[in-house]
């Protein structure tokens, strides 16, 4: 299966991936919404313009034409699945429709180096889970020691917090340093100022497609119904306005001030190829929690830092979504259990995914042990938490057989307290 | 200051206080805005259709005819200013414009008995204090002893954490009894069922107006330009299912199945004449949270249940707003001193608001001292947590010389667990 655009091997958006966004090509204008192939963006909006992609096909509306994906995300699974053939075929080698048509191609095929990617979906709400069993081991240790590393609730719940949706961005926007109040071990007041022990966070999340009635739970068994597609994550973190903060409300301000998405967001339909079994869960979870089947993912997830003054991205962590311990359908089933509503847009992030070992950590207070242990970067700095001026990279792919489903990458970087 | 329309003195909407709401006539019809006068509404959308309300004497544009507020509340606290002179003087007895003309009348006011109020807000994110000393130490006691009753930052931070935008509900939405996860003090495993220990909590909340960029905080001194108006807000909460997930990232499923607020926003212009000073803060906040005269509101506000099987409302609590510690104006400085961003239409809660003594305690769990002391109602029945049709119902008023600038009611009634 191959798409008359060329597709590199090592591209992320081959004709197997199509994942959907929002772009701009002029700033005066609605953005777009379009699917990625190789280089290029098939614009979605000026294609179902062009009577290109038939409006009967889809939900019998426009529904690409007011700068979200909601509209369509919105739309039942037999929908998503029966756009998905439409748009693969168009772009399909054997198809001459728009490969021979100069004029389509002029109009809805572009240059991604050519616009900015928009935020693909108006949020409403945002939850942040916790369901890495090595992070929540690792942030145990270091803040109640190993006896008490695992709260007793751990292995039972996909602990979960709610996060602030406003303040979600898109890939490529600068992160302020945060100020607010810290409280050091040894002093007595607290003092306020520019965040010292600023942090990533190595996440995933999954957006909302159908929503579900307040007072009506999703079921396990119908949770992949409402799951549109996957996005990388990277839930900015004050590690020191945290900590006296969070007893014992959560996490609150230590967080709010950003969290950063990916562009692209990558359908289940595509990722169904890397369905993997996820970990052993022991004791078994409550039947309204048992999930069966390969319902993890194998996702490679990479995290490179761009240090200050450098042009160079140095990997510092190699972990993989399948080191998640709660899998999502666990996720959504237990937070609409009690009848919580979910609606279309809605995002669900997986909480930080560290890998069994040190270089598969995914955040800093992980990997230098809460700067204990600093990372050696090429210039011979040491790096503890992020600094001014330092980017952070988290990118994500699924390695097929000479082709890839991509995610492409969530970057940001600090600039200094305002 | 007084309307054509009657209104009694112990009426909640005289022409003093004009709060904002929105209400559905037609089920078929897009909702209309309108203000509480008496017992009526004068029908906002109505009336700027009929050109009563001169678009150019509010933002220049219609703003009341997309079923929300939002688009209101996001103009300048002069636009609101302007707008509030421009109702009082039409509703005002000696005018005789609208008071004069029956045709008007008949299209613009109507009586609140035959509506249908809705929610006034596309509420984006929903945020939870815990800002009353009393609520805290009480909560803190029962769970961790009289030593540690108050967490070492609770005096110098208005705690806060991110509650469910999507579950907020209007006054008289059944809420369904959630079931969740809950683990016995005694028990080896978890279990799951329905809430047992089900519970209210006496709140009340801000809307934002204008909101603000992200990385730009509000300081203190502009926060009472960003606060729109107040509402009575009932956190439902599930003690047992919170007590088991809220360590360490707070509360998730114990609250979000489900918060109702009351359907009119009392207007910040209107509360004016009820300001008085707050409670004396020791030790004395950070620079960034300090606030200086009148900074709370002597609203009264009084908790009723009218029992399963019951037709008489009981009174079980009578609390008063100017109970809370933090006022509104430091937590919404404190909210955003990290950059995070307010949009038009998020909802900041105070936390449960009790007072010094058992009377006057804003939930269950505080007024039945974790059902050990059940509250005697008339029946001679004897209540811990709320049952299934019981019905609870918060009021509250600010009371002047011969008049009240009243919130009207939030109420809602216990459903089964399905």
């Amino acid at each position: 299966m191959k798409s008359f655009i060329e597709v590199k091997n090592d591209s992320d958006f081959p004709l197997q991936n199509l994942p959907y966004g929002i772009f701009a090509k002029d700033e005066n204008e609605i953005p777009h919404a379009g699917t990625a192939i190789g280089d290029y963006i098939f614009d979605l909006t000026a294609a179902e313009k062009k009577g290109l992609i038939n409006s009967e096909d889809t939900a019998g509306k426009k529904v690409f034409t007011n700068g979200t994906l909601n509209e369509f995300m919105s739309c039942s699974k037999e929908v998503h699945r029966e756009f998905r053939k439409i748009i693969t075929s168009l772009l399909d080698e054997n198809n001459p429709k728009l490969r021979d048509n100069k004029e389509l191609r002029s109009e809805c095929l572009i240059k991604m180096e050519n616009v900015k990617m928009q935020m693909p979906v108006q949020i409403g709400d945002y939850t942040d889970f916790y369901s890495s069993k090595q992070h929540a081991t690792n942030v145990g240790i270091m803040f109640r020691g190993k006896e008490n590393a695992l709260m007793p609730n751990w292995l039972h719940i996909p602990v979960a917090y709610h996060g602030r949706a406003s303040s979600v961005v898109i890939s490529g926007t600068d992160i302020v340093r945060p100020k607010g109040q810290t409280k050091a071990e040894d002093a007595e007041m607290p003092s306020f100022g520019p965040s010292r022990l600023l942090d990533f966070e190595l996440e995933t999340g999954f957006f909302i497609g159908k929503g579900n009635k307040l007072g009506d739970p999703i079921s396990i068994e119908n949770a992949s119904d409402h799951i549109f597609g996957m996005v990388l994550v990277n839930d900015w973190s004050a590690r020191d306005i945290q900590k006296w903060e969070y007893v014992p409300l959560g996490p609150f301000l230590g967080k709010n001030f950003a969290t950063s998405i990916s562009p692209w967001i990558v359908t289940m339909e595509a990722l169904e190829p890397f369905r993997i079994r996820g970990e052993k869960q022991e004791p078994e979870p409550l039947p309204y929690l048992k999930s069966s089947g390969n319902n993890s993912f194998n996702i490679k997830l990479d995290v490179y830092i761009k240090p200050k003054d450098s042009d160079k991205e140095e990997l510092i962590s190699e972990s993989n979504f399948k080191n998640l311990y709660w899998d999502i359908y666990q996720q959504l089933a237990h937070h609409t259990v009690n009848g919580c509503n979910m609606k279309t847009g809605d995002l669900l992030a997986s909480g930080t995914i560290s890998g069994p070992d040190k270089y598969s950590y995914g955040s800093l207070l992980e990997l230098t042990w809460r700067g204990s242990e600093p990372i050696k970067l090429s210039s011979g700095d040491e790096l503890k938490f992020l600094r001014d001026g330092d980017e952070l990279i988290i990118k994500g792919y699924c390695q097929g057989d000479c082709y890839r489903i991509g995610f492409g990458e969530v970057r940001g970087k600090i600039l200094p307290a305002k």
